[in-house]
């Protein structure tokens, strides 16, 4: 099988960290912590469930297939959200609804790229990328940050060849967990466009972002559709997880293009999802404010807890959404690390070589910290367990 | 984008005949037939949707992620029913669950071939089958069926060259109705074994096959698991069309590396659609029955209504699960003849040109009827429309 599809990629990491867990007992006085996937442990408002067990009892048609790109009242809701909150023109015919927002990166790719096309992606990525990416016969062409975790336009503008499609960014970051100012996000516009490029921005953690008002102007300038390629996941937001609904926000020419892939692939998105997700965007806006509200708490616990670390040599290089980005202070490799802390600490989390090319040095230092899994007590008892860590 | 991977294939056929009759008003006396798509029009059963709304409101695991390769209670009753029902060995761990079976199909040609791999697929064939293997960079090589619509393995033999990696067949067939006989489906299993191909079966309509037993023995052969990939359906059998839950059973090796897909495309099927389908495999067992009798009997109605058709031209090749292959009297080609069926008869169908090679003769005179959606009184209805329409 050494040229198909799938052996042109690497397994799942997440799949790969629970089999770490596999036949590990964890004693009553220290259970594992588990801050390895950016996933919500809680189902959820209970106004949300209720409303979707009505319509399971009530609306044929959320079992039924519905369109290619979705239901029409929710890509309209998206379109007129985007408009309000990124200040410029979005149409529900810009708008496809996924089966989440990995199958929105997806799509895009199958839409911008062939074979042996190049895409650029700041390092360290997310997996799910660079696995897409090997699949679709792309060829990732590694940006690599520095200290800040913010990718260099010029440096990127360096990488561009005859065969590059596509710069891809994730605000706020995963892995690295920093929000990248809007100007940052304007100028990767700007050279895309020079360069007739995609600019593939993924948002699946923007309801989360610290900052007050819209994140960029992007939406705002007139022509956006030419360049901008917007992800989004439901996933987070109203913890829909299981149902498996993103979005991408892009030219029509292009959401045309992605309803091949999407009818190929799936079919459609989940009716009853969809519904939910609806559901969701009319009636949870202030508990969504309560959400994000709790999630920067936990984010400052983090920059707390790592600042009393930092004198055994740990460092949080990014912190926000649901992720801290650390250096730690070990000589041996994170892979190895994140294996010990399994059984030393109890802790289970991503090594930064799962987020970084291959064989490079990058990510041998570094870990992800999904902190958004767990509250202000949690995120000490790690503190306590990282500093008691044996080197 | 002319080198992208959307563009290496054509639009959604379903949704093309969707656009088809916007904008046109059906008469309240003869409203619409839609025969265009093999979908349920109705939800799943009142039991099914009750256990559903009590699943939403009191398990928070059919909110969140769950494993990749699907629940395992559900892939466990999946090869329990197939090791009981086929005769054979099959275990847990060689099922995998996917977002609906068009995702398995792209899973398993994921596993099996890279670019420039060449596919051998019955003609006429399932368009996202084509679909896909356009997508995927695949090769799909027609072998062009007879007027018995069945394949034959001698004439699949003479396609075979070092590029070859798998045999499609789909039985009850999707668009051609015909059930491969058990003694054909063994011989491209030897086909393939001699041939160290994949012999991928897709068995959508496996649960509406009108034949008493086993349709097939290939599970019966200890060694199936080198050869066989066999795809399955949730969306006919308990309604869940709109919540995208298929299967792939395969060698465990294989299943290992479409994990590597399923996870970048989806991360994994709903929770909730998993749920809702084991719940179906445990407790729709009688009423499964009466819904395969049901679609015997709709079948039976169109053979009675073709055989008076046949002194007006109309000829009806195959007939089965959910379709009829017929072949039309007219000189004009079947996508003319299928838009001006939705003018002057109010009935929407697919033409044979979807489901054949590009500038082919073969389905120019060919329909597709998705007769599953329709009942007897419907079919009787469909055949005065088509026995009344002029020349």
């Amino acid at each position: 099988m050494s040229d198909t599809r799938t052996a042109s990629t690497f397994s799942p990491p997440v799949m790969e960290a629970r089999r770490w867990i596999e036949g590990v007992t964890f004693p009553a006085e220290r259970p594992l912590i588990n801050v390895s996937q950016a996933a919500p442990v809680d189902p959820p408002p209970e106004p949300l469930r209720r409303a979707m067990a009505d319509i399971v009892m009530e609306d044929a048609s959320a079992h039924l297939y519905g369109p290619v790109l979705g239901l029409p009242e929710l890509r309209a809701e998206i379109a007129a959200t985007w408009r309000r909150e990124y200040r410029g023109e979005v149409a529900p015919e810009q708008v496809a609804i996924t089966s989440g927002c990995n199958q929105a990166y997806c799509a895009a790719i199958a839409a911008l790229c062939g074979e042996g096309s190049e895409v650029i992606l700041p390092s360290p990525w997310y997996f799910n990328h660079r696995m897409w990416n090997d699949m679709a016969g792309v060829r990732t062409v590694p940006l690599e940050t520095g200290p800040d975790l913010l990718p260099n336009p010029e440096r990127a503008a360096a990488l561009i060849t005859p065969a590059t499609r596509a710069i891809v960014l994730v605000s706020p970051n995963n892995p690295g967990g920093v929000e990248y100012p809007a100007a940052l996000l304007a100028a990767y516009r700007d050279l895309c466009r020079a360069h007739g490029l995609a600019l593939i921005l993924d948002e699946t953690y923007r309801d989360f972002d610290s900052r007050e008002g819209p994140a960029h102007d992007l939406f705002a300038d007139p022509d956006w559709a030419e360049v901008l390629v917007q992800l989004y996941s439901f996933s987070k937001a109203y913890r829909l997880t299981g149902h498996r609904i993103g979005a991408v926000t892009a030219s029509t020419a292009r959401i045309a293009q992605m309803e091949r892939f999407l009818d190929t692939v799936t079919i459609c998105p989940t009716s009853l999802g969809q519904k939910a997700a609806l559901w969701g965007m009319r009636n949870l806006g202030d508990w969504l404010a309560g959400e994000r509200a709790e999630i920067i708490a936990r984010r400052a616990a983090m920059e707390t807890s790592f600042s009393r670390l930092a004198d055994r040599g740990w460092r949080l290089m990014g912190c926000g959404a649901y992720f801290g980005w650390i250096e730690h202070p070990f000589d041996e490799a994170s892979d190895a690390l994140a294996r010990r802390l399994v059984r030393d600490a109890g802790v289970l989390l991503l090594p930064g070589t799962m987020f970084t090319p291959h064989g490079a040095q990058a990510g041998r230092r570094q870990l992800r910290i999904a902190f958004a899994n767990v509250d202000a007590a949690g995120i000490s008892d790690l503190e306590a367990r990282l500093g008691a860590l044996p080197g």
